[in-house]
C-alpha cells in the first residue's frame, strides 16, 4: 500500500460522513451526566465489527453480535453508566427492549439496531429510563450532534474522543469520509476487541469487505494499546458504511480499497491512540516502536508486553531511564529476537547497543521521559518486523480512580 | 496423595535441615545493607531448578542452569544490589568469576557452585568488592546464619522471608527437614520461575526426581503469585538435597516420595504467599480459590488471571465489592466455563449467583475486604477442577516504589 492523500476534519466524527446524524442526552443513568447516544444513518448501511473475546459477554454484545454479522445496521443506541452484564436471561430481554424502542421509534428494523452498554457490571439496567429517553434522542438527532455522542459514551474518560478524514479513493471519484467516536480509559488492554469505538463512512463496502478492513485496521491500532491489561465483557469496534458518497462500490484488491484501509487504519489509530493518553490516571503517551524483529507478530508481541508492563510504567511515570525493564518485558512477550544484539532508544538518545547498556546522560534521559509523547525504540536487528502500540504511565492516580469507582 | 503431619518449625529456614550452613553480610553494592549471602552443604548434594524463561537471562542464570541440569551443588552464592544481566560477554565472565572465587574458598569444584544475582540491570557487576568479600563469608558461614542469608537476597522485600518443617518420609524412619528463603516483590508473576527461592533439605533424593518434586511444587505455589505481571531476567527456584538426615533415598513413586513432595510444596507454597503478601505497595494478601472448573489447567488459568488484574487489586485496596472485575478477568483468562453458572464469594459472603448479582451488604462486604488476607472464591459448578492462587492489593506505594526504583 503507497501512501496517499487524507484529510483530517478539525472537530470532525462520527456525523463527518454524509447521511448519518447522532445525539447524546442525560437519561438519568449517571449523575448529571450524558449517558445515552444514539447514531442513525439515513438509509441501511452494510456493517462489520469485532467484539470481545471475554468469555463473560455482556447481554448486548450478546445480542447485537449477530446484527452485526448479517452485514446491515441502520441506528446504534449506546448507554454509558450501566454495562448489563451478568444479569442472567433478564439482562438478555432489556438489551432487547432498549433496540426495540429504539427500532420503533426510528421506524426501521429491529435487527438493525446495535445495542451497547458500558458501565458497572452484575446491575440491571434502569430500562424504565431508556424507553423514556429513546424518543427525546431521536427528536435531537443532528449532523452537528457527534460531539454530544462521544460525550454520551464516555465512562471515567476524561475527554471525548472523535476523528475524521476525507479522501478521494479513486483520483475522479467523489470524495469519501470516514469519521467515528471511542470510549476507553479502564480495562483497555490489546488482542481482543479493547474497548468501544464507532466509526461511520459514506463509502460503499459490501459487508465481507469491511469485515477485512476493519479486521486490519483493528490489529494495527486498537488491539495495540493497553492501559491496565483487562478486557472488559462489552468491548466492541464497529463499523457503518451508507454509500452516500455515491462512489463505486469498493472492489476486493483494487488500488481504491487500499486506499480505504489505509485511511479507515489512520482514522482508528488516532481514536487508539486518544483512547491510550486519556487511560486513567495517564499523564503522558507512551509509544513503543519495535524494529528488526523476525516477523511483524514478534515486533507486535514485544510492542504490546512493553506499553503493557506495569513496570515500564511507573518508571515513565517517574521520568526514570529503567531500560532494563523495557527489554525485560520484550523478553518475556513471546516474541523470538536475539538478546545480544538490541539497542534502544528513549526519544533519539541510545541507552543500550549490542544487547548491553551504554554510558548515556540521565539527565537528558529524564527530560526526554518527561515529556508528551514519550517515544521508546527497540531495534533487534534480527529482520524486518516492525509494529507500533500504545500507553500510557502509570500514576497514583490510576490506583486512586480505580479503587473508589463505584462509590 | 494423603495428608499427614509435619511439623513447622518457627524461624527456621535454609539453615534447617542438616549439613547446612550460610551466612549474609555488606559487601558493598547497596548502602548499608546485606548485598551477599552463601550457603554451603558440608557434602555435595543432588540439585534440581526451575529458572525464568525470559528470553533474556541474566548472565548467573546462563551460567547455573547447566550446572543445576548436571545435577550437583554444594554451595550457592547470591548477591543483591545488580542483576548482572546486559552486559555482553564480560558479564558472563564476571559471573564466572564470582564462581570461581567462591569454589576457591571452599576448596570445592567450580561446577558445583550456582551463581545468583538479583537488582538492577545492564550495570557491570563491582566484582572486587564481592570477591572481596567472599573469604569473610566462608569465615562466617554457620548453622544459625539463615536469617542473615535471607535479610542478604532482598531488594525491596519490607521483610526477609523463610520458612521450614520436619517430617518423617517412613513411620520408622529418621526425621527430614525441609528449609528455604524466598526474596521477591517486584517483577512477580506466575507461569515462569517467579522470583528467588533457595530451598535444603536433608533428604536423599536423585536429581532427576528431586527436579520432577520442585516442579510439582513450583506449579502450586511460586508459579501461583503474582505482584505486578512482570517476569525477571534472573528469577530462580533452586533445591539442594545432601542426604545428611540418614533417610533412604527416596524411591519413585513410593509413599514417602509422595510425603516429601508434600512437604516440599508446603515449603513452597508459604514462602510464596510471603511473597505475595510483600507485594510493593502491598497492604494485604489476595488469595484467589477457583473451584468447579472443567479441570485443573482452567482453574489455574482463572485464578492467575484474577490475581494478576490491576482492576481486581485496586477494587481490593479501596475495599469495593466490585465483584464483576473478578468474573471479567476470569472471562479473559482462557479458562473455559459456563458464564452463566458461576457463584463469588468475597470471604464466606455470597455476592453472585448462577451467573448474576446477588443483592449483599455492601459493608459487609467492604469490612471483609479490609481484612488482610482477602479470599475470594469462584465456583464455576462445571467440573471438579480447583486451583489457589495468591497475589495483592495494588496500592499508592506500589507506584511511588517503582517510579524511584534507581534513584
Amino acid at each position: 500500500m503507497t501512501d496517499f492523500e487524507f484529510e483530517w476534519l478539525d472537530g470532525g466524527g462520527i456525523t463527518a460522513a454524509g447521511g448519518f446524524k447522532a445525539c447524546g442526552l442525560y437519561a438519568g443513568l449517571k449523575r448529571n451526566k450524558k449517558d445515552l447516544a444514539l447514531i442513525f444513518s439515513e438509509r441501511p448501511g452494510t456493517a462489520a465489527g469485532v467484539f470481545t473475546t471475554n468469555r463473560v459477554k455482556g447481554a448486548p454484545v450478546l445480542i447485537s453480535m449477530p446484527r452485526v454479522r448479517a452485514g446491515r445496521l441502520q441506528a446504534l443506541i449506546i448507554n454509558s453508566g450501566n454495562a448489563n452484564t451478568c444479569n442472567g436471561p433478564g439482562g438478555i430481554e432489556d438489551a432487547l427492549e432498549m433496540g426495540r424502542v429504539t427500532a420503533a421509534a426510528l421506524d426501521i428494523p429491529e435487527e438493525t439496531v446495535l445495542v451497547a452498554s458500558t458501565g458497572v457490571i452484575g446491575q440491571r439496567l434502569p430500562l424504565d429510563k431508556i424507553t423514556e429517553a429513546v424518543p427525546r434522542a431521536v427528536a435531537l438527532l443532528s449532523t452537528e450532534g457527534g460531539l454530544d455522542a462521544a460525550e454520551a459514551i464516555m465512562t471515567t474518560d476524561t475527554v471525548p474522543k472523535q476523528a475524521a478524514l476525507r479522501f478521494r479513493a479513486e483520483p475522479d471519484g467523489p470524495v469519501v469520509t470516514i469519521g467515528g467516536i471511542a470510549k476507553g480509559s479502564g480495562m483497555i488492554h490489546p488482542n481482543m476487541a479493547t474497548m468501544m469505538a464507532f466509526i461511520t463512512t459514506d463509502a460503499a463496502v459490501e459487508a465481507p469487505l469491511l469485515q477485512e478492513a476493519l479486521r486490519h485496521a483493528v490489529d494495527r491500532s486498537f488491539h495495540m494499546i493497553s492501559v491496565d491489561g483487562d478486557t472488559s465483557t462489552n468491548d466492541m469496534v464497529v463499523v457503518v458504511a451508507n454509500g452516500w458518497s455515491g462512489a463505486r462500490p469498493l472492489a476486493p484488491g483494487s488500488a481504491a480499497y487500499g486506499r480505504f484501509v489505509q485511511a479507515l487504519t489512520a482514522v482508528c489509530v488516532r481514536l487508539a491512540r486518544a483512547i491510550a493518553r486519556d487511560g486513567e490516571g495517564a499523564t503522558r503517551l507512551l509509544e513503543v516502536r519495535i524494529k528488526g524483529a523476525p516477523s511483524e507478530e514478534d515486533a507486535r508481541l514485544a510492542a504490546r508486553a512493553v506499553i503493557s508492563s506495569s513496570l515500564v510504567k511507573t518508571a515513565v511515570f517517574g521520568n526514570d531511564a529503567n531500560w532494563g525493564r523495557i527489554i525485560c518485558a520484550a523478553g518475556y512477550s513471546g516474541a523470538v529476537f536475539n538478546p545480544d544484539r538490541f539497542d534502544v532508544y528513549l526519544g533519539d538518545l541510545q541507552v543500550a547497543g549490542d544487547g548491553r547498556g551504554l554510558d548515556f546522560d540521565e539527565e537528558r534521559a529524564s527530560r526526554i521521559l518527561a515529556r508528551d509523547p514519550v517515544v521508546v525504540t527497540v531495534d533487534f536487528h534480527d529482520g524486518d518486523g516492525e509494529a507500533r502500540a500504545w500507553g500510557c504511565d502509570f500514576s497514583y492516580d490510576y490506583v486512586r480512580i480505580n479503587a473508589n469507582y463505584r462509590t
